[in-house]
């Protein structure tokens, strides 16, 4: 049995691995209180939930856990990462802190300093569909962006084949449900100010982007990328556009992503002309992917879709985190 | 004071045009029952609404209607539309019976025959901020799509000027509200399965896409076009990308805006890297239109909101209603 | 043409006011900064909205205002009431600050010092339907709570004719949207935190049972009041249960309700079993009420419904002004 | 393993089971498809779901199914029940065709012919927490409606223990998701028609009274129940007022509670004063009891949430099914 902490339990990200973890069979929780803050729901009194401990490295070594998911902001994560790798604990970090490579790229696209340049060199990006292969022995595990894992999966794939007429750019139209922007109360969050409405954010210039340039290939000259809010609680989907180039018809591109990601248990292909929506999703690990072509044209849309607290955070965490254990990939997340 | 017709009075579009013309202070209205269906909402004892009359040319001239309007499906719009104008009615058509100007184009995008080729011939499509001459002597006004409404406000500015690199392409990504739809019940549009969602469909395909050809002159090989339906009542975003040319800042796209809708009451135009929400033009019959540039790549972002009832339905029906029968354009609109 | 100031514009109440005065015909609108807030939406180049001042009796002199409304918290509506009746404006406050009559009470309630006792005792609540007769020449207008409105004009009039079982007690399920409780954010009001959610709160403890005991005349004991979350941006349901006596059908009842209320324009009655719902009075200055009797047992069942920025706020606001002013009752209303 | 089919799986409750069984461990599921119906959602090509075999005895027989849940509407169940018990399998019934007892409530209720009288009296109702014994050697099981559950379960120990002044009646308000209206689209549950909107049905007459009589002993002279549609996807939380009688403070309401539900897994109690929402309960088995008294007077409010898909249906259908089989209750469903 891993024992597992949570750091920002409370939070959407945090609740969902609770929630995820119950299930696994393999792992036995600890909530581990980092701040106190008024934000817990009412809680019954004949049923205590998991334990809770402190947010330290001497809890997590008196509590002996393998494991330490961080669902907390960058720099939350980056104080709190160091302490629980000396406990003997892999470290799951569900911020952005380390997962731009570079203190520099960090500093580019966060505009603030990166406190552990040293952890930052040595964490391993968990998007196992793109590069499984050091998340196995990696004790710092960053776990990819929501926007990222579904665009990086939607386009890696289409520019490894070439079938992207690249003078013409891509467009990545993403919408992502208001969990994402975190539990912490802000008037852009608040409910009369999200139900009823929809709206565009960080337009070109949101720092997800960088993790689609690492994990592509991409260049930001050729990416036009527009967050948006949808007035639901979860949920992410990507509307990509491109002009196909080598494909006779939306047979070709379904099956070049079904080689590609033959065998993989969490990435699922539609029709042609076929696509997932939000619902396709919610609460799973799957990334779905559907596409459309006008092959006159070559105009082509590829719809992708996640839960972002799933295979946009949680879920991908827990992937990972059966990954680094020698577990089935898939425990706890069918 | 102009005595107004509605038929289709239970729809969004058709209640939307009741609640515009209360406040409208030169207008009568009656309701005009075409088939009886179940779908009256409780209806108080002590307050009679506007009076009901039959659908028919004998009620119209009966009544003395000045204008009719129908918010009617398109084969409902053919049936009707000869009898209200031959009984000395205005018509405005809000259906899509009466927009793409010939028969074969309309057979091509709505795949139905057109049992009125004399009347289309006729009719004057009524997008006052890029034609507004004709509407003045129109009998028939055929009222624009609410995706189109959008697109062709933001688009025709931009290829009039020459600021596209049309070798790139245009993306307009669409996103509307559920009423959008109609009122009739269907599984798609179900509270269960709209909710919590967000759904892409007629993903390159959709008819709409005819009239902002129409309306700009792009071609089809141009223009990849995505409709999506948001969870919400209410409300069109349009996200359209596309590669500038000959512009050295966002303040040159926002200046071009302001240019060519000086004057204009309905169309707002925002600060370079601002942009609009559904809940900017809710309720009111304004275009919003707002521009981010990458100067460097020339990637370029313009989001354009309407209301799909309002400037996207029936606010602009009651413009156009305005400039047929010589009132202020803005009158019952501010 | 009034000159009317409105204080907390931002807010939800205050933008409904602006909403229903421009289309109200016999007012001018200026718009009264108090606090700088970070809380404006994003507002278009090339439409100035109405005209800035400051919210102090200075300003409000100097640019002749006629009455000024106030969309603040209590405290706020205490501590700028004073100078703007010095100003020899009328103030329509939509606070709780002037509702409860005496120091003791307000302060037994909401558990703060009154800091305006003698204002307290000159102001005059506005609740037309019940006590039409001193608004007219009011100076200090206290506009009612949202809940007590709907709450009292449906108790009213079954208390006065007698025909409730007191012993048993009346209960007042009420239910509103979030607006209801501001804009400030808050985890409670969070998108998140109230999307697929329905919480109760307040539960027979709630400030508004003040004003309906005051209002009806019903006792603490004899009145069993929750307020609930609905997630919806606007409209307040409350659902009222009681013993009739003396009454053979709910024809009766609803017959009662009709005679109390005939020639009020804002009250509306349903035909027995029928009952409004949110969206039969949203955007609207209607007070809906549906009854239920199951004739045998005596258990009744009546349907009371609101908009909450309506009747509940604003609408009622403009209601007074017109009153306070000698305008037709419904002016900008309808 | 128990084999397991599911009928209607489509619809709400349907697919609510799917998602349980995937996680339970103890079954293997099969879909039996009843009725052609265009009500299947965007399939992904490398995904096959569980196998799909028709709803008939001679499928259930071939497939070895053990037990076979019904989630269908009422005379769907009367005509398919007899065969699958035949066919050795048990049946659990989440439609209302087996709750009643006897074929006249059932008519008077349901103001049908019920087709299988013989069925009706073998059924055995499925409430565990207020009759456990029977169903771990019935053959049929009827599954207890969404809103009898959570008021049974909050009203029986109150009549139980005589903590209630009957003569006051008790009133249960309740307010439920769409999905409890089933899957079938309609005006009423249509996106447009319930967002925004919260409204009241079947006001004193539910059919549901009908099962909280037979649980909890109540009459229907005492009891007022209103149906309620809260504008979200899933959830129940009732609101229930009486007076009490014999009791001192909230602790000894919360203390009854504690005592009666002692052991039980899916029964949580709040502290006095606290009371769950529908996230507290969503997409578990549990119902979630909170109390609030006013002492002095005896007014008494107890808040009951469960989630309609949960413990209001599909939840309790595998507690259920966990019992009939000499399972542990929980497995699957913590």
């Amino acid at each position: 049995m891993i024992k597992a902490g949570i750091v920002g339990f409370r939070g959407y990200s945090g609740a969902e691995l609770i929630q995820i973890l119950q299930h696994h069979g393999g792992a036995a929780v600890s909530l581990m209180e980092h701040r106190a803050d008024a934000g817990d729901r009412p809680i019954p009194r004949n049923h205590a939930g998991p334990a809770r401990i402190p947010a330290t490295a001497e809890a997590a070594k008196d509590a002996g856990l393998n494991v330490v998911f961080l669902a907390t902001p960058a720099e939350v994560s980056m104080e709190l990462a160091p302490g629980f790798l000396d406990a003997g604990a892999k470290v799951i970090d569900l911020s952005g802190a380390f997962r731009l490579r570079t203190v520099d790229n960090y500093t580019r696209w966060y505009r603030e300093p990166h406190t552990q340049p040293a952890l930052l060199a040595d964490a391993v990006y968990g998007l196992p569909e793109l590069s499984r292969g050091p998340i196995a022995g990696a004790k710092l595990i960053s776990n990819p962006g929501c926007y990222p894992t579904a665009a990086s999966l939607a386009i890696a794939p289409l520019l490894d084949a070439d079938v992207v007429d690249r003078s013409a750019g891509i467009v990545c139209d993403a919408k992502s449900g208001v969990s994402g922007a975190g539990r912490k109360p802000s008037l852009k969050t608040s409910f009369c100010e999200v139900t009823e409405n929809f709206s565009a954010y960080s337009i070109l210039e949101h720092r997800h982007v960088a993790e689609v340039i690492l994990n592509t290939g991409i260049t930001e000259n050729e990416f036009s990328f527009t967050a948006q809010l949808v007035p639901a609680h979860r949920g992410i989907l990507e509307t990509i556009y491109f002009r196909a180039k080598g494909v006779a018809s939306a047979d070709d591109l379904v099956s070049l992503y079904e080689r590609r990601y033959a065998g993989e248990p969490f990435v699922r292909i539609y029709d042609p002309g076929k696509s997932p929506d939000l619902l396709s999703v919610a609460r799973t690990n799957f990334c779905d992917i559907g596409v459309t072509l006008h092959a006159a044209s070559g105009r082509a849309v590829v719809v992708a879709a996640i839960d972002n607290l799933g295979k946009g955070a949680a879920g991908q965490a827990v992937q990972n985190m059966n990954i680094a254990f020698g577990l089935p990939e898939t425990q706890g997340l069918l």
